[in-house]
């Protein structure tokens, strides 16, 4: 039914919008929040079909589903406020010295959009990270043509929503070219729209292959460009002593909840925890095991991911000095993830980097360290992260500088006693981490933030003001947030 | 004299950076401001001895070493300045709402380092963009380690900077390892720089064929880093046709000057100018020509770079079509870079892809287009590059949207009625531009906002005010901006 596009069609969908964006870059913030509520209208006029359409092809539960489609609507409506309030374009302004020997030229900054980006749909969130996503919100409010490559696992879901997206195009009287829906379960399609002269920037949320050749194909281009991809994470838990000692029971009732929320299949699952010895965190794996044997398996989002995490679990499980804590009491049927606890102790974790891979589903491993040195051995040798967490009182922070010091540099968010799962949408938010959580730790790919991925600045000299973009001109008629001449004002 | 680094040497400054940074990159931003202050002073200091080195070793004359000098201290004054005045930090706080369902975390983000950088002197700056020029400045205002590869045409004096540092170092007594100045005339120091784990990011600013080398090698890295490769530009000047009928002879002094400056060794060189046909662009081009004849060759860096002019000057003249306007009526010895003007036709142009490349020193082509159509296709097909100049009217401007909306897409500064040699070192500027102009189009490397390239977000989620960097507790003990619940306040 979902064709894969030919070579042509990939080609006529980067010719328009490399014509829409040379009309598109030149519309006003307001012109491009307007556009991206609109397509949140949209959204939210596709009705039960859209939901119904991918309960069908994803296994997610309805309420999952309506929720993750308000999270969408959200997205649009909050990144649209952010385009137009100003603040991401960076406005700098340094009026002309004439005194100045030689004289100081007026230099003016702002970012521009980048061009068209293409946006990989991910697997895992049907509505938020797919077709009108965070990916495709950003890009829009940037200035930029999107081209999304649907996730074959849910096309007919991409195709409701792109569907509703060139409404909102038709009701913005924008481009023609603006936004283009393709279909690619084959490799070439993907290798297609990156490889092509006119894609600027890629977005992507998936599996460290899938991102990690993309960023390569974009790396090896003539002109390379940058590859936007979150590739996932183990998120690494720190259990400390004293919160330990306090809390063992909660801590593991909460984790029981977060690594089997949505059947595990979130790229903030808590997949590591790390503690030292001792009764508390026996106490804590006792109990996490209890909680995790009475939660009963649930459909994977399809059969390829169950297959995958069958094997990877099973993969993890055979490793030298790794065993079974416990897994649900249920039987799980071939669509279903088990939930599982494994456990290893900190030596072997450090010596087998096998262990250190995502298993995505609901498993997680204890680490039993030795001692605090261990510990930050451990810290030390884990690779980039979206996040971590520190289960920790505060005496416990402050006796621990050098591990709180090192977990640090490997991650993008540091949680202190709460679970990772749960990515707020707000400013604050950082979604990215150091490589391979996601090839550029600079960007996050959730907030208004993510809007700046794909802007780059262009300064303009001795410009007179009536030929200025408005977001410079000297009388400010956007109202935005400017640094002018080093001070910030509006 | 200067003995390339061993891997054994490298392997060491590597281990000291890694180890500097845990501490450094705890350092408050006035204390990094205040150590990038003391290097200031220091290069100062470094008195006469500093000038003599580097005539002897650069062949730039006095003046202008002095004030290369004097914008290598203004810069580390002046990102000191922001380093400490924090608006580069990008602090955001969204605090808490337990009332939402589920609850809202606090969750604070700031700017962390990257951690150790690995800096290339360049041959045409030898303070300004080597030992301790932009890139040095901005990843010590960002918190990061530097490991300086000096260049080999100007090691001594790479060597009596490096000691202005390592003065500095000590007296704010900075961690042991924070910079390490090394001497590598091979392929092998520059490989084994950029591809050892602990290096976190690369400055460059030369060659096309020598930034992208290192780009490659940082992405073939098993955890791939950014490279800020500045790798040159031809700088375009279309001449508009109102403009030029006015002041065709005006236009032809200004570039022949610019054309020349420094003996055409900035990146900002005008290579390229375009017109059309006309009586105007004939009185232009007789006008440049004889200017060019009076001008005498200088000494050029050095005999590699002057052997390159000769042999890239010669090879752009051969070309089909490609003819010679004037040169310097002056004969140039080996050493000393001959004023050149060419012109060719832009058919010849736009099928000839040898005329696009920068012939790097005095040297300038002026393309003759038939009409506006043939102009537009030349900026369209023009590659990524840190300047482009327009001579134009407001009615010029006017008339040729097209024109101007495909020269924004290749630059990342936009002049109009000046010359692009010249590069101020302010907020507003940017130094940088689409692939090959550099590598990342996304950042700047002259300018207080090139901090931010050597840096990545990090999110503190759920955590006390006592235990929170200052930049982001409640109070704003460092009184920097930030955005609070989406309001930019101070």
């Amino acid at each position: 039914m979902f064709l894969d596009a030919t070579q042509d069609e990939i080609e006529i969908a980067m010719q328009q919008a490399h014509n829409a964006f040379q009309q598109y870059k030149n519309s006003s913030l307001k012109q491009r929040a307007d556009f991206m509520r609109a397509i949140a209208v949209e959204l939210e006029n596709s009705g039960d079909e859209l939901i119904q359409t991918a309960m069908q092809e994803t296994n997610l539960p309805e309420a999952r589903l309506r929720n993750e489609k308000g999270r969408t609507v959200f997205q649009l409506n909050s990144y649209a406020q952010a385009c137009e309030q100003g603040d991401w374009i960076e406005a700098r302004i340094d009026t002309a010295i004439a005194e100045k020997n030689p004289p100081k030229p007026d230099i003016r900054k702002m970012l521009i959009p980048l061009g068209p980006v293409v946006v990989f749909g991910s697997s895992n969130f049907p509505f938020a990270y797919s077709t009108a996503g965070g990916d495709t919100a950003c890009a829009f409010a940037a200035g930029c043509p999107v081209i999304v490559k649907a996730h074959p696992a849910h096309a007919a879901t991409s195709q409701i929503v792109a569907k509703a997206i060139l409404r909102a195009v038709e009701k913005c009287k924008m481009p023609n070219g603006i936004f283009t829906h393709l279909f690619g379960a084959s490799f070439e399609v993907g290798k297609g729209l990156v490889m092509h002269p006119y894609t600027k920037a890629v977005g992507f949320t998936g599996s460290l292959t899938g991102g990690k050749q993309l960023f390569d194909w974009a790396n090896q281009r003539k002109e390379p460009i940058p590859v936007f991809a979150e590739m996932g994470s183990v998120n690494p838990v720190f259990l400390l002593k004293e919160e330990l000692a306090q809390s063992a029971m909660d801590i593991a009732k909460k984790f029981a909840d977060s690594i089997t929320l949505g059947v595990g299949q979130f790229c903030t699952n808590p997949g590591l925890i790390i503690g030292i010895e001792s009764d508390a965190l026996q106490l804590f794996s006792k109990e996490l095991g209890n909680a995790i044997r009475k939660i009963k398996p649930a459909n994977m989002l399809h059969s390829g991911i169950a297959k995958a995490y069958l094997a990877k679990r099973k993969f993890a499980l055979a490793q030298k000095g790794a065993t079974l804590v416990a897994a649900s009491d249920s039987e799980a049927d071939d669509l279903q993830g088990l939930p599982t606890v494994a456990t290893a102790s900190g030596q072997t974790f450090l010596q087998n980097p096998v262990l250190h891979q995502e298993v995505f589903g609901p498993y997680s491993i204890i680490i039993q360290c030795k001692d605090e040195n261990e510990m930050i051995a451990i810290a030390e040798k884990l690779e980039g992260q979206l996040t971590a967490t520190l289960m920790a009182t505060e005496n416990d922070i402050l006796e621990n500088h050098e591990l709180v010091n090192a977990i640090k540099n490997i991650c993008g968010r540091l949680i202190l006693n709460g679970v990772p799962t749960g990515v707020e949408v707000c400013l604050s938010m950082q979604h990215g981490g150091p490589f391979p959580a996601t090839t550029d730790s600079r960007f996050t790919s959730v907030g208004a933030d993510g809007i700046k991925r794909f802007a780059r600045p262009i300064a303009f000299q001795n410009w007179p003001d009536a030929l200025l973009p408005d977001e410079l001109k000297n009388n400010n008629p956007l109202g935005i947030w400017r640094t002018v001449n080093n001070e910030l004002i509006q």
